[in-house]
């Protein structure tokens, strides 16, 4: 298999992770931190995993037009999110489709995902930083972000820095640095850093990136960046074990025949887990 | 199956998690709540999940003298961590001993784990209530917890307020009430509540209860008590059935010879995470 065959040549890419609710400006922002990161040479892969796509109809990355310079550059990869698939399949290509990119001579790969649904794990699984894009709003910024996405992020961006909203944005960078510092330290030991930036006006667009930068530089330094892509590939690797378990059993016809059943027996007290569980096992093998 | 057949009396049971690192005052806490309890007419299941025990052979209730007065009050049961097994085994067995307890009249249910593993995804996922205990301390209180943990709180006590350090707990207090209030709110949409005690000096216990017990009435009213109950039962009927799908997949002879190797070729990049997968999986069908 080709993809297999492509795995030598990652060493010097990086991977970004970006998510954010809608309405924070991720194709903005992406937009502009490619445009930054093309003109300083390097070349641009966008991947996409968005589980609610199927339903929306691609509400992320699926029209092109919203990164109009981007699409055009031919630096610039941009595969907008697969219209169809479970997150499971969706995850696995996207991380094969790093490792596709990455042998084409594609050095940054920015992997975009709605705070809102389960495929935060995945991606944050699958990069060297996981960036949280939000925007000021006094408190209730991550009220729309699911619980969990905090503390899973690297760094936190809180873009629309710009105008009457500026001063909001320093004051809402200040709140979350003083919750960050009371919540536990990431496996690396750095707190992640708050920064500001306006992508719509093309502001601190640089800073971002070198604040990211100089994370990953101290990454690479401690071992911690080799270290977390070793175990990244060992967690796919026993994901895609278990993924192909699960999938194996579950398009056993009698499997799929009773699981309604069973889940709503359990879920009304009338079997427990376990013995569902054993039951339904037994009877598929 | 004995625990199948007693699955219907736990209507008016109330499961609590308590979780925090060691030298919070677990043992004191659980020990003056127990007391509190009992006092009250309630009988207690003292139950514990900690994936460490084997290590350190019993870091918690391991030493059932650490619960001296609770230990022989005829209204509590206290089941110590099992001291062998995996993780899903042990959480297994804790989830049927909740359900033993309740069908033999014991209406509180208090869980408890170290808040620095895994086992606290399995405890959130058994209780209706999962508290996070903590020690005043300004700004690093939360340096020994793991990640995640935090944001799966439904409640947070600060114990040891006491003496000299009740300023400093009343100071923690409200740090974290700012933070969690910049943070996601949980699916029941209640803000976790921040509280004061003493387990020592046995000061607030009741406060601390009527908390939890204000908490879950809301809960009740909402129907988010049974509809987290209900998705409890289905995850683990969910969990039963991957477990056992992976015990039987890794207890195949070549799997368990060849999966050290191919983790290793994963993790260095010489087969893809998926490919390797495939390549597994392929030999034992």
């Amino acid at each position: 298999m080709l993809v297999n065959r492509l795995t030598k040549k990652s060493s010097n890419s990086i991977r970004i992770g970006i998510t954010g609710v809608p309405g924070v400006g991720k194709s903005t922002f992406i937009e502009a931190l490619g445009k930054h990161l093309t003109l300083q040479g390097h070349k641009i892969g966008v991947l996409a995993i968005d589980p609610s796509s199927h339903k929306t109809k691609g509400s992320i990355l699926g029209d092109k037009t919203r990164m109009e310079s981007l699409s055009q550059n031919p630096n610039v990869f941009i595969r907008p999110t697969p219209s169809a698939g479970t997150l499971g399949g969706v995850a696995k290509t996207t991380r094969e489709s790093i490792t596709l990119l990455e042998a084409a001579g594609y050095d940054i790969i920015l992997v975009e995902t709605v705070g809102v649904g389960q495929s935060e794990i995945s991606v944050s699984a699958m990069v060297d930083f996981f960036l949280l894009l939000m925007i000021p709003g006094a408190g209730d910024e991550l009220q729309g972000i699911k619980r969990g996405i905090m503390e899973m992020a690297d760094g936190i961006v809180i873009n629309k820095a710009e105008g009457e909203m500026e001063k909001k944005a320093m004051l809402a960078k200040r709140q979350l640095e003083n919750a960050l510092h009371l919540f536990p330290l990431p496996e690396n030991g750095q707190t992640p850093r708050v920064m500001l930036c306006s992508a719509l006006q093309n502001k601190a667009i640089d800073k971002v990136w070198k604040g990211i930068e100089q994370h990953l530089s101290k990454n690479k330094k401690s071992g911690y960046f080799d270290h977390r892509r070793k175990s990244q590939s060992v967690y796919w690797f026993k994901e895609a074990v278990k993924h192909e378990l699960e999938t194996h059993f579950f398009s056993n016809a009698h499997v799929k025949e009773n699981w309604k059943k069973f889940e709503t027996e359990v879920s009304n007290d009338i079997k427990s887990p376990f013995a569902a569980a054993k039951e339904i096992i037994n009877k598929v093998k």
